[in-house]
């Protein structure tokens, strides 16, 4: 039995507070919100975004930053990105040396272009920090249904440590040492999602759909590759498992927004419509930014920005990304004759 | 303008036709069934799988393989996987030395385990047999929606010459020099469909399906790499983005045997319910001989193969799935500390 702290209650959060709990772990889930720790504390559920799932008795919920990070094996960070930092600089005093880390969020800093465990590592300067990331719709790992996600940390030790925590007869937990490579996955993977609702808004069929998919982890992958992560991380469960996930989900925010946008509206109008946050927006600027720092091309990227911030029409994107130059599918693959 | 030849006059046969006619080719297409050649030329349409669809003017039908095969530029193998090695065997008197073939069938020859461009070189020893794949629905083809494909040859020379010929501004053609990877994706990919389906049958949720898909190509990968392929082929147009239009779409054979597997159907009753030919379970088989003859761990295949030939039930398959020995997402990934 582990003590483990996940700070952040959202839908995220919660589930992982659930399957660490049925695991039998000594859990604490705390949220910056007294009133959101109030109402989870008497209901035991999340209503609204996980109906049903209630959390186990065991599993403690707490506004009190500084014991929900004393004398923890395992601290979850599962904050949405734009409080990441400032949750890290506020825990920062209670956390203690090679204190192991677990970020679940994702998403890139768009002044900084940091992945949130480069943040976590600013912050909190001597963690072990890790990541953990995969096609795993909270909601579905409320009711535990079956799940896979990957784990990824700087040694193997502390990828094993996590896994054995984590795993359970529902919820598979694969390591990896690719930290980069699974964080850049899952945070870029939401422009692809964006790409793929365009071409279906548009009218397109499954052919454009799964060319957009396919290129767009072409694209992720050299970018990915250029700034350290590895191949086979973007085929992988964080990356492409991701996407599918992201893609076939009728609930997925970016995939909407995209289908709108094909339909007509502009970007803001479409993110009225949707009424939440669409991350692959702010990840299109990130992407773009990236691919200019590292020099790598990525014409999907290019085009997604020209349709959101240049007003340029989804179907000329489309015919500008068939009409490029004839090229190879990977230029590493080469020839002998 | 090339002389092109289309061998099989089904749906994808067709749909090439019409694509290569309107690039401006003059197309021959052939079928064996002079029946067939009777309908095509005085419809010109391929009525109950390309309704509304018209071969150009330009494209000649014919049952005679002499001159379908005679002073071509390229000749298309679009047979049917069980008729290939007949095919090819009948066009061998008519094919000259060095003759470009580009075969755009998938499949595995069971009692050899040998792929259809293997059986094209054993058949038609001289030729310069290359390889078409990717997602393409014939039917989204046939009606200019934006699709992606790509040409694996032994050379640089061959696969930009058939790039040349078949791209159009709806139909981009990438190239690569790997041709195993290519064909392997392309063939074993039904597989995984079929296992995706189960999943949905079983009433699991997306995070599911997305962790066989994903687990699926990377098992994929092992026996490819094995086998000569590459990795970057197997995250590209001819297997992910393959695997995406087969089991996101609602026509496909494989996901729907699948489904009714997963919801209690035997294997038979499910091909008896489909009323087609189902690739998957042939793939199925061939892939666990495969994953053998390579000495490769292919899990989801070894699952499958024990609910498709020894009754397992599905959920079980599932959970033996879930419960498998800890492990990194890829091996060949390792840690510095």
């Amino acid at each position: 039995m582990a003590k483990v702290s996940i700070l952040g209650a959202g839908a995220w959060g919660t589930a992982l507070a659930i399957l660490l709990g049925n695991n039998g772990h000594e859990v604490t889930l705390w949220s910056s919100l007294a009133n959101e720790v109030d109402i989870l504390s008497k209901t035991r559920e999340l209503k609204e975004k996980l109906p049903g799932a209630k959390l186990p008795e065991s599993v403690r919920i707490s506004d009190d930053l500084e014991s929900s990070c004393k004398e923890k094996d395992i601290i979850v960070f599962a904050v949405a990105s734009p409080y990441v930092r400032q949750t890290a600089q506020k825990a920062r005093p209670y956390i203690k040396e090679r204190q192991i880390v677990v970020n679940v969020g994702k998403g890139i800093e768009e002044t900084t272009l940091d992945t949130l465990t480069d943040i976590l590592h600013e912050e909190l300067n001597n963690a072990d920090i890790a990541v953990l990331s995969g096609p795993s719709h909270a909601e579905e790992v409320s009711r535990a249904i079956p799940t896979t996600v990957v784990v990824g940390a700087e040694s193997k030790a502390t990828a094993h440590f996590i896994q054995d925590i984590f795993m359970s007869d529902r919820f598979r937990v694969y390591t990896s040492p690719d930290v980069i490579g699974i964080e850049l996955g899952g945070s870029l993977k939401n422009v692809i999602a964006l790409a793929a609702g365009i071409a279906d808004g548009l009218g397109y069929g499954d052919n454009t759909k799964a060319a957009l998919m396919t290129r767009g982890i072409a694209e992720i992958s050299r970018l990915g590759i250029a700034m350290g992560g590895k191949i086979e991380t973007f085929a992988g469960l964080s990356c492409v498992g991701d996407l599918i996930v992201t893609c076939t989900s009728h609930h997925s925010r970016n995939r909407k927004a995209g289908y709108l946008i094909g339909k007509g509206y502009s970007m803001d109008a479409a993110m009225e419509e949707v009424k939440q946050v669409v991350e692959g927006v702010y990840s299109a600027k990130a992407a773009l930014a990236l691919s200019r720092k590292c020099n790598v091309e990525m014409p999907i990227v290019e085009q997604i920005n020209q349709v959101l911030f240049e007003n340029k029409s989804p179907e000329e994107a489309v015919n500008d990304l068939l009409l490029r130059d004839k090229t190879r599918e990977y230029s590493d693959l080469k020839w002998e004759k």
